[in-house]
């Protein structure tokens, strides 16, 4: 009845591949070794400290865990199962997240087998098959039942799997990890393009004046000319190699160009051989594919080039390593016009709360104006999404309320295909944050409009 | 490294159960057995135009899958791996549920072994372990480590199992599946409580009527008397024995009366010993608890007796199995006072679309005002949960606006814990339903305020 089922570690996007390669490469260093290295062991070998020495970023508040007001709701406190001592410790879900190495994680393709489970503990005695799930989320995981495997390889990058699930329609794992899934992409896809999108005017809608002048010949004749001037509004695109993000963003006719820069062509051709619905956005003739590294993308891109920049990065690796750092947000927001704007994703309220307030707290240095928003997506971990939203100094963003409600604009909720998840309504409600949430990022943004 | 682990079926508590053991008695009679039979069985063995004859009523549609607007979104349209045919066939998440008889779900903790795996496939060969998940939700499981099992023990209704987890605290799980866990209760308890209480008027507050009258016997001195009148605000809570709907009702301080009805009284035992923070619930002098069946306490109860009523109902066995039909709403609504509001547990959006069709069809039969929400909750089926807002003949309830917002009322926010979810941010916010469910629901709510 059951054929095989898979173990799918839960989604998480962006910042922790990035600390924990770094972390890696640290490691090889030190240890002059080339092969890959379980950071949980370096820990419990003695090198924590020198972690923090050397000032690796592990957030605002260095290596420390969340205070009291985040009680329960902070990361997870135990390193393999035993609480660690004192402020200093690393947050064990970060700690896991360390020993996935990507040497680990191919060895993920192996957990679909009869059954339910992930891969073999170490730990278990011989002969004894004991499961556990990905160390990103420890103590939880949620499976889905394997109908067929349709693909499986291995890019330059990262190991890349489809598979047809029982329930979820067609699902696509990088490096152990769904990305996303036929049943529930279109929240994650509307979301993450639309919040900023609608954030912005319209300059088709807006730009368009009306010039009434008395004529100089015919003195009683009132000529009305309508001027509707175009902005040439451009839209970059990190990462997104599913092609669903540009699904989205041709749904608005006032984006003249959509840039993309995917570092995995392997993405992009899977995408659409197994998911049409997702690559359709490719066939827009506004996009414009580069296939390479985003940082070195931006750093060539002129100075105040886009829009908006949606920041869809499914597994930064190589060049992309700085992606959640600093340096990465200033090449993003040189890359934007004035009061030009940037959608990130940002992690889950319910699992890293100090991680969104990390990601906010680097962005406000930036930024003019950082906002916070969040929808459910089943798929992925903890079965919400968080998204943090950016614009620059120039003309003021308001994020919460759409100023260019997509429903206004013609055509756009049934372009390709209808839409599914976003509406205004839904827009306003993502900047809603529950009183846990509020409570660590209020300060943050307080100052933000 | 890892000791046990427990493949947790997700939560769902009214409607299935219910429409199961239906199923069970008449599969009973037709069969003129007593064993329990697995529903699916039956089916296969040409029972299923029987049930559809018979007129068991499956929802608003019949037994009708629904139609191309939900295509993705649908029920699972699949019996055991294999496309069902016609639009008449049970959709099979509805179907395993009646395969998931009680005397099944007494096996579930058998489940908490060392490893993933909650129990035993029939298919599976001779000595080959072959894992699945609870029925209700084909090809999905979310799984919690267990650390230690406290409690397990089968009252005169169901299994009752507590144990801790490594990452969400401790668990309550009834009948194989989780009812809360300590790491985001607060997020369905506060909901739940907090949307009907703040929609109705607190009387302590409007009800404050400052009189002028100029003297009699001193014509210039005006008399000013202040006339705060309390109304005896009553409120009703169905099923909810763990006691955190008590503890957030507990923060209005105009309610004067909150009558519990709780049938299992181990419910409530096993709270007030492993869950403290709930079970302070009880401790509020205002609670009047009422073991036993809530259909029968309701019948007894004078018609316009409570201003709310919140059916928190975890698993309802016996008279309770008419909980999600007509008569039971009707019930509530003759307890409930004009303008009385009723809040009721009401599904996934994104799991069982068709049932909260349903659930909102059936509700505006009987109810002036039916509304819906939702609510993330992470260790829910999908991370969701939604809630069917009504509100009796009487004056007019405006549920997406909290006219009685908790952050005006004295205390409310800290009153015995700190409040981590609710908001009249989040309020409004839960109202905003994404488009696929808006399509589906849109014609149900049109006519409610």
């Amino acid at each position: 009845m059951i054929s095989e089922v898979l173990i799918v570690p839960m989604r998480m996007k962006l910042s922790y591949r990035v600390l924990l390669r770094r972390k890696v490469l640290f490691f090889e260093t030190i240890l002059g070794s080339t092969n890959p290295i379980l950071l949980s062991d370096c820990v419990l070998a003695g090198f924590s400290r020198k972690l923090v020495y050397r000032g690796w970023s592990w957030g605002r508040k260095g290596l420390s865990m969340e205070g009291d007001g985040a009680k329960g709701l902070a990361c997870q406190k135990t390193l393999d199962g035993k609480a660690s001592n004192g402020n200093k410790a690393v947050p064990s879900c970060c700690l896991k997240a360390m020993s996935c190495l990507p040497e680990e994680d191919a060895k993920c393709h192996s957990t679909v087998v009869s059954g339910w489970f992930s891969e073999h503990s170490r730990s278990g005695k011989k002969g004894e098959a004991v499961y556990f799930n990905n160390p990103m989320w420890p103590g939880e995981a949620h499976s889905l039942k394997v109908e067929k495997v349709l693909f499986k390889d291995k890019s330059d990058y990262q190991e890349v799997l489809v598979f047809e699930s029982a329930t979820y329609g067609k699902v696509l794992v990088l490096d152990g990890i769904v990305q996303l899934t036929e049943k529930d992409e279109f929240a994650y896809q509307e979301m993450i393009a639309h919040l900023p999108l609608c954030s912005t005017p319209s300059p088709k809608n807006v730009i368009s004046l009306t010039l009434k002048v008395l004529s100089l010949w015919l003195p009683f004749v009132m000529i009305e000319a309508q001027c509707a001037y175009l902005f040439s509004v451009r839209v970059l695109v990190v990462g997104g190699g599913d092609g669903g993000v540009l699904r989205e963003i041709s749904r608005h006719s006032s984006v003249e160009v959509i840039d993309i820069c995917e570092i995995d062509k392997m993405v992009i051709d899977v995408s659409k051989k197994f998911f049409p619905e997702l690559a359709v956005g490719f066939e827009d003739p506004r996009v414009q594919l580069h296939i390479g590294d985003a940082v070195e993308f931006l750093r060539k891109s002129p100075a105040g080039k886009y829009d908006a920049i949606i920041v869809d990065s499914s597994d930064p690796v190589g060049p992309a390593l700085a992606l959640v750092e600093k340096p990465f947000f200033e090449t993003l927001a040189r890359a934007l016009k004035p009061g030009g704007v940037l959608c990130n994703m940002a992690e889950s309220m319910w699992l890293h709360t100090h991680l969104i307030e990390d990601m906010i707290s680097i962005c406000r240095q930036t930024f003019k104006n950082v906002q916070y928003a969040w929808s459910s997506v089943p798929t992925y971990p903890s079965g919400v999404i968080g998204f943090v939203l950016c614009s620059t100094e120039g003309p003021d963003v308001d994020f919460k309320n759409p100023i260019n409600p997509i429903e206004k604009l013609d055509g756009a909720m049934t372009y390709i295909r209808e839409m599914k998840f976003y509406n205004s309504d839904m827009h306003r409600a993502a900047f809603a944050l529950p009183t846990f949430l509020r409570r660590e990022v209020a300060s943050l943004l307080a100052s933000s409009s």
